[in-house]
């Protein structure tokens, strides 16, 4: 018997549980895990409710869009692996990361591709017999280039596409075309260093905390909703590199746990926040 | 108008948010927030409702009373102060904590008194206004002794007991006596070093983590349900005083967390466990 | 006998340690602890070591000074409670965390007065008989405003002044007058939200972590040297204020262990950066 | 010009600094870094320069030996990659973590072997051209066992011997036979849970917090010195599986972390700590 995930992002209202519960009762379905929010501020309900048992899709759906305000979305989503597409350029440890997941089956996700600017990880990713694309920027028009990633992701149909170390800015075209679909890890707390080296900025800044930001990707360039968090400490005794070698570390733990959270549709998006349930 | 908790603790079974909600529904209450949690592993439901609206407490009450399991614990907790007693004996950083916190309006409690076997926290207490009782142990026999404590608790009628670094081991009648009450906060994680002095003894062990436990006490001493627990980084250039010295820092805003955690009633207690919803 | 630090800071060149460590060994000195450190980056050295004996103090001095490069800068600081001055303005948690350590014995300096622009926190601090100076910036020239502070601060000829939520900017007359003198505790990490509500800001942004920096007041204001940082986990359950409230328990214990530093003359400041050894 | 690190372990006198750094001033020799470390409690000197220049390295040695006690042990150890061989049972998520770093370039070591029980790591080892080793303890008496793994390990010399969730307990010839050269990672703080499933009982207990250790491996099963430890926080919304999957992510960065100090030569081993420079 499989489970779904039935989640819910409405206007909120008085009843609603209420009346959603009573659909989920009257259907006699198995409740494994419930959790809500309300956001006071907006005016906004978010459920997220795992069932399982015997039941027509279609009809579901209808009766809980039925008892829900018109603005209401609602997702039926099967707990089964997702198809993804990963973007990188040059570094290892975001995608390598992901990589030990998928192979010792900790991951909950197809990696139907990575797609790369340079050559430099193919070797990896082939070592796990996972399709490897470079297409190159070199002597392209930006929009030209990203048409052309564009172009590749599409075949393959993904719910997520990760950014593991993507080192170039993309235009709001792709953002748009992948709306709230696209997870970056940011070398950073947000608001951060900006700029060419921000590792090199914070050595020089002497900070004592080194952060990394997984967020959604909106046309706004590092400032889209976050995901997850975290930080290494640091001490005066780190180089630049010694703080960018220890960000590494944060930033493939926060990156794969934000898709961990993605991938079990565990996060909700609205405004620039997100709500994880 | 006053916002109430309604706190439910059962066996789980199909329907219950359901019947909850119509209830609520029924009463055209107004729900801040809700939190539920299943234990599918021991087949319990624990919720917490932030209900506000104008209603008729016992009705209530009834009425949920009905719609669920016979081993249902209800509780209806008004959003106000509770009265609280505090156990020391002679460390005044967990104390002074909380006084700080109580002084400037941020502690959702009355501090009723401050019992401590020492005078040694005398002067503290009293420049806050707060009762401070000294209860020697010296001569006494321990369940002599033990029994003046609760006498005194008694005529405070609190609803919460915090052990502020109280140093002594208390006896099972105590433990009873103020069931699921007593929030205590250990010099560890748990399972620990045991004895007489374990930051010695961490020390000795060249630990790189210092951590701190604020748990319920249970007559099993240091192993009752944890509600918050928290570390600090140290080094091999830390003495044990050190070591002693990063671990109130901790001990401090991990207990003091905890107390806050109870004073909203997120804490449910089953097993050895905690809910905090 | 009494300890004493010696502390060096210099341009770096061959046979530094060797030329110290010879003098400290003919001195018969007891080395307690010794901790040295370069930045190759700008070549600069820096030492802190605790002895111990019978020594001519001026006589050490000359010695080493004679062994060194022109630049160097050497002080001798005996290992006794250093005065300071505490300046707040109606927040109670940072200058509350200072004032229990202080009645505790826990802090190594004498608290010669708290200076404060409103009355609030006059009850708190005359609580443990410490002067409260309270000089309102109310109808007064901002320039006017400071200088009637540092008089009041000069009176105490303090080694540190500590800006426990401060919450108003200072001129750089009074930056530069009690250079790299003045410890403040910023509401984040740095760089960071600016301007009026910044835990506002940072809850409209959803982010998953709130931190606090200790830094040395420069006349860039929230970007001098940073002594210490730490962080506490957020999620999207918390509303502003609670994220506030969660944001002054590390804004407390970051300042305090920042002092803690600074008391025992650990922290070298140059360029934007520090060094603790 | 290459790189040395001189590591100095000895009983603390009077001089040792001057004395030491006399030389390497007589050698006219780069100093990188220096960090130095006395344990007053025990009366001992750690010492660890990093040096660079051109010099005779057994006249240094000896120079060095000339000065020192007589207990003193002294190590020239070159700033090259170490040969390491990694044992390891089923599980991917350390030896994973080693491999990504080894196979990007940031492992300051040779992989010469991974050496397992089972069979499950093999394909995984293989794809980036490691030779994989299978031992199995299948109707194999324990010693036996050992001896057969010892023998293989020997063949490659291995500076450091990484236990990277090798699942079986070491009999003391074998820690013998490799001592103070095994690494281990162990789930949890120590002290721990104690027995087979640390997880269930971390959850059985509701912990709040996960951690990992990586020690040294002495006679006493999961006792060894610590070099480094971390945790990340859960709830009580975590199944036992899910704190394990946590505690995985706490492990792997842990484990590797410690391997770098390591293979710096940064961990100096007395009695049941370490000091790291």
């Amino acid at each position: 018997m499989s489970e779904y995930r039935l989640l819910i992002d409405t206007t909120d209202e008085k009843g609603l549980v209420y009346n959603i519960s009573k659909i989920l009762f009257n259907y006699n379905l198995n409740i494994e895990t419930n959790a809500e929010y309300v956001d006071k501020e907006v005016n906004k309900f978010f459920m997220r409710t795992v069932i399982s048992g015997d039941f027509d899709k279609t009809q579901l759906l209808n009766d809980v869009r039925k008892a829900l305000p018109e603005d209401a979305t609602i997702k039926l989503s099967k707990n089964t692996k997702k198809d993804i597409v990963i973007l990188a350029t040059k570094e290892a440890h975001c995608l390598g990361d992901i990589l030990i997941r998928y192979v010792s089956g900790e991951l909950n996700a197809n990696i139907k591709a990575v797609i790369a600017n340079h050559e430099t990880l193919k070797s990896l990713v082939e070592k796990f017999n996972i399709p490897f694309v470079c297409i190159s920027h070199e002597g392209l028009d930006r929009q030209v280039h990203e048409d052309m990633i564009i172009q590749e992701i599409d075949k393959f149909e993904p719910e997520v596409i990760v950014l593991a170390k993507y080192m170039r800015i993309l235009n709001s075209t792709f953002v748009n075309h992948f709306e709230n679909k696209i997870l970056n890890i940011h070398h950073s707390f947000l608001p951060a260093f900006i700029g060419a080296n921000p590792y090199k900025q914070a050595w020089q800044r002497g900070v004592k905390i080194i952060g990394a930001t997984a967020h959604y990707v909106t046309s706004d360039l590092d400032e889209g909703p976050i995901v997850a968090q975290d930080i290494v400490r640091v001490d005066h005794t780190y180089s630049w590199t010694d703080m960018r070698d220890a960000g590494k570390n944060v930033e493939k733990v926060v990156l794969s746990n934000a898709l961990g959270l993605l991938l079990d549709d565990r996060v909700f998006v609205y405004g620039n926040k997100t709500v994880i349930l």
